[in-house]
Parts: structure tokens; sequence; C-alpha cells
């Protein structure tokens, strides 16, 4: 840590420049039946339209980009449960730079089609028995090319805080205070990049992560002041989500400026996400589901203030959200 | 007809001062995905985000919101498949009216259970026995309420022609010259009213309707001259657009101002369905995916050229999209 210099504001800011263009920047919907049920105001930052299905592409694009032209015939490897992959397949492709991509065996099937459409070679891994890391790095090494770290990486950071900060300025541009963002907390990549934003721009709002039970690593990790490690037996539906501990660079930035968290069990997510595609018309996916799982179950008070949430993913396989729009126990 | 004056591009203007704070300016998107697959530019207007869930509020509010004070007391009827229905029964309970809706028995549950949902009572008839304008009517003299037509009326027109006056302006501010407009048609009142907003903004564009097989009227009647019927025995899955013929008020702006027509099979609408759900992350109703069928489907060459597709409404029951979601022939 002591020679990793902290992203900060302006990191976000010149991500955002090297962005314009390539990432889209995706609608702030609000619907009156979610304000209605919520009895506040819920901005949805719906990063499921965004280039390649979740929030991924703005870290990936934003590191890769930056990778001398010296450094560049040797491609680049990343490991991913999925939305990483997709990100980051995609920007080497715009970059014409090759990707190989270590995925878990039991990643969902659209995500593989997905990163291998975008022409990337995909190579598997046991989920709870390998180390991606260890499998990543070989791979890197063998092949002379630029490892892609899924959150704990500066420029990783401060591409996915571009979110945020378009959070921050659509929420300006339409009048709106934010009293509260939910943002969902994986490895804390995202939800530490849009706290640089939104501390900057909207000083006055709480920021809180959203994890899935058995992975609020993040949550104990805030109220312990320290890294703190999920039980390796725990599972969740909610893949994009599934790191066992905080990154070491996220941590150090979301120990300083989130709120607190939250924790959202696995049926209240599915709930959730039939509840989107029901009222919202809007295809989510589980780990892209749980900040607004907090507020559909309840988790926080949000009556009469403005709350931002992001809806950071949609790839999920259409034969599981199939069974989750027939599933009685989810309505 | 002799007595009716027509609506114009000003009645649309007027009519968007009128939905000002009250609708969604729903926003116009773009996938690279989708862009790549047409070989063109594809924007997405995407009325699934509208209040009520599509297009329909727009016209009835407009329409509503225009009954002078004297003769509010008695409230609205109105009959409709759906969605007009959710649309009557939202703007009535904002203007503080009674909505009595006469729906088909066959309507999806969804569109019911919003209905009532709004505060509106429901009352059935036979889709294939009863006629829905002589229950309506004759609901409406009882009552001493305002009958709100769903498309044959020149308010109503004029609010749905709000979608398109977005539609050009969104296209205008994005620096695109729109080559063509695919919009789906029941009656022809969203097509007639964007045709209205888009011929003065965006006169270069060519407008086409676009209709399931089976209820083809406004196509086969654009090439006669004239308004021709659908076949009585017709049957579609696009529950919002199976009217018997074009409207007289709406045929006449349609022969007008359309360039053509184009035609779709309900496999065709269930494939687009699932390629929106699994690739745009949106949720479309059946009727509301027609116009994108179009050109998911090669019914028409968009190569090299900006196309603006109208996704009309999203309030498809959970169930049938899980099943178009996980029906094998619709891949």
């Amino acid at each position: 840590m002591e020679n990793i210099k902290l992203p900060d504001f302006s990191s976000v800011e010149a991500a955002a420049e090297r962005l314009a263009g390539q990432a889209v920047v995706t609608p702030l919907l609000e619907n009156r039946s979610l304000n209605e049920r919520a009895g506040g105001r819920v901005f949805l930052k719906a990063e499921t339209l965004q280039r390649t299905g979740s929030f991924k592409f703005r870290g990936a694009y934003n590191r890769i980009s930056q990778i001398p032209a010296a450094n560049r015939a040797g491609g680049v490897v990343a490991y991913s449960s999925g939305n990483h992959a997709q990100g980051v397949a995609a920007a080497a492709a715009l970059l014409g730079m090759p990707a190989a991509i270590v995925m878990p065996a039991d990643a969902p099937k659209l995500k593989v089609a997905n990163t291998r459409g975008y022409g990337a070679e995909v190579h598997f891994y046991d989920r709870f028995g390998d180390s991606r890391e260890v499998v990543g790095e070989a791979l890197a090494a063998e092949r002379g090319a630029t490892l892609v770290p899924p959150y704990d990486d500066p420029d990783i950071i401060a591409g996915q805080g571009t979110c945020g900060l378009e959070i921050a300025r659509q929420a300006d541009a339409a009048g709106v205070r934010l009293d509260k963002v939910l943002i969902c907390c994986g490895g804390g990549g995202l939800t530490a990049g849009c706290a640089l934003a939104l501390t900057a721009l909207q000083p006055q709002a709480e920021i809180y992560c959203v994890e899935p039970a058995g992975f609020d690593d993040t949550f104990r990790s805030l109220a312990a002041g320290a890294r703190l490690r999920n039980d390796p037996a725990a599972r969740s539906i909610c893949d994009a989500l599934l790191s066992p501990t905080p990154g070491e660079i996220t941590f150090a930035i979301n120990k300083r400026l989130l709120t607190g968290g939250l924790v959202v069990a696995d049926g209240e997510v599915k709930a959730a996400m039939r509840y989107v595609a029901e009222t919202l018309k809007l295809v989510v996916e589980p780990g892209g589901a749980v900040a607004l799982t907090a507020i559909h179950a309840g988790k926080i008070d949000v009556r009469g203030q403005n709350v931002a949430v992001v809806l950071s993913g949609g790839n999920v396989d259409p034969e599981f959200l199939a069974q989750i729009l027939t599933d009685r126990e989810s309505r």
C-alpha cells in the first residue's frame, strides 16, 4: 500500500474524459410506483444499459486504454466471474489487444458466451477450489500480458467512479440533492469509485454499500475497522458479488467515505428482480439488484428522501430469470 | 368526419405542454450490439418506462385533462385491451375523476390488476363476441360519464404524438437525422400522432407502421387507399394491437403521412422479445415489440441508416415472459 497512490476525485474526472464516446452515459430513471412504495424519490442508475450490460466496461476501458503501446502486443489477462470478463474483453477488442479471461466453471452461460463473443479466450477454474489470482498471474506471465485486476487497482476504481460522477451530475441537472446513495459491493471498486465522485459533488449524501448475506465482508470490515474475510462455505445467487474480502485499496477508500453497509438475503433479491421486471420493465441480474433490494425489502428508511440506487448489471441467464418470474416464493 | 377538425402539429405541441411534469420524457436508447446486428444506428424510444408502462398515458391525460369542470363528476369510461385502460385509470385518478373500464375477459392479468390498482372499476366483455363500443357507450350514458376512445379522437392522437415529438427532439439534440421511424399500429393513434410531429421536425424520415400478421389492416388499407377490416377469425399474441380496422381520423392522417407498413409473425415477435430481454435488458410486451421485430427479423433494410423504433409498452404477464425466455423456438 505504501507505494500505491490512492485514486481521488481528479482520477475519476480523468477517467470520464477517457471514456467519453466509448461508455454509455446511462439514464438515471425514476418510477412513480417505486416512489410511492418507498415513500421517497428513488433514482435508478441503469448500468444494465451500459456497454457489455454492466458498469465493468468503465473500469476496464480506463485501465486498458492506459497500457503503453510497447506493452500492448502481449494483450491482457483478467480473472472474473463474468461482468469484468465482458468489460475487459470488449475494451481490449476496441483497443486492438488480445484478451484471455479466467472464469469460474459455474459462471452464468450468458456471461461466458458474451465474453467469447467479444473475441476473448476463456479459461475455466473452480471457484471454490483454485485461486483465480494464481491462475491469472501464471497466464499473464506466460504470455507477457498485462493483468487487469477486477477491483483493487486505482485505474479500475477511477473508471467505475464515472458511474457516480454521472449520478451526481444527473441529479444536479434535475435539481435534486441526494440524501442517500446505495451501491452494490463485491470487492468494492464500484463503491469506492462512486464514493470519490459523490463526496466531491453531492457531499451531503450518505453512501451505503449493499452486499448479499454470507458475503457481507465490507459491512463487517467497516464495523471492525479492518478487512475481514467471508466464510468460504458461503453461497449466494449474486454471482457478481462473491469476493472473499474487501480490496486493500478499495477498503482504504470505503472506510473513509462510507456511512455503512446493508445486507440482503437471496430470497429478497429474487423478489426485487421480479419487481424490477414486472413494474420497472427492466432486466437486472442478482448482483445488480442488491442495492434496490435494500429498499424493496425495507432494510433502510428512505421516506421523504432522495435516494440514488445503482442497478449495476443485467447479465442474467434467461432461464434463471424465467424461474424467478414464475417462482411463487418471490411474489 | 366533416365535423371533426384533424389534429395537426400544433395540437401535438399543445399536448406536450399539458403533459409536462405528468408524463415521463422517456429515454431514446442506443445499443451497440443492436447497431452491429442491424448494420445501422437504431434508436429505441423506451415507452416501456412511461407512466403506466406504455405510451397510452399520454393520450389519456391529454384528453381527460380537457374535460370541462362541469362534466367531471360523472367520470370517464373507456374500452381497452389494457394499456389504454391503465392510461385512462391513472390519468383520471390524477385528475380526481372516477373511471370505469371495459376490458376483454382475456386481457393480461397484469393489465387488469394494474387498472384496478389505479382505482378504476373493471367491466369485462368477450373480445370476439361483444362490441366493446356498444358496452362502453351504454355504460357512459348510464353514468353521465365522458367516453375516452382508445385512438380515434383528435386529443388522443395529439397526446400520443408527444412520443414522436420527443423522438424528433432527442434525435436532433444528438445531431441525428432520422432516415426511418418504425411505429407499432393497432387503431393507428400512436402512428398518426407521431407522424404529425416527425413530418414537421424530421421531414426527411420515412414513417412505417408495423402490425402483427392477421391484424395488418392499416398496411392493407394504405395499399388499397380505403379502410379495410381484418378477418374476425384472426388471432395474435399482440393483445395491444388487435383492432378490427383503422380509425377514421387516424387513417386520414396515416394515409397522407406514412411511407408504408410492415407485418411480423407472432414467432418473430417472441424471438425479438427474448432478444430485448437478453441483450437490451428491457422488458417489452408483444405489441410493444413489433416495431423492433421488423428490424430483428430483417423485414426492412436499415443498413447505414439512422432508424428510430418505438418500444411502446412493457405490460406483459411475468408467466408469459418466462415462457418466451425458455422457449427453444424463440432462440
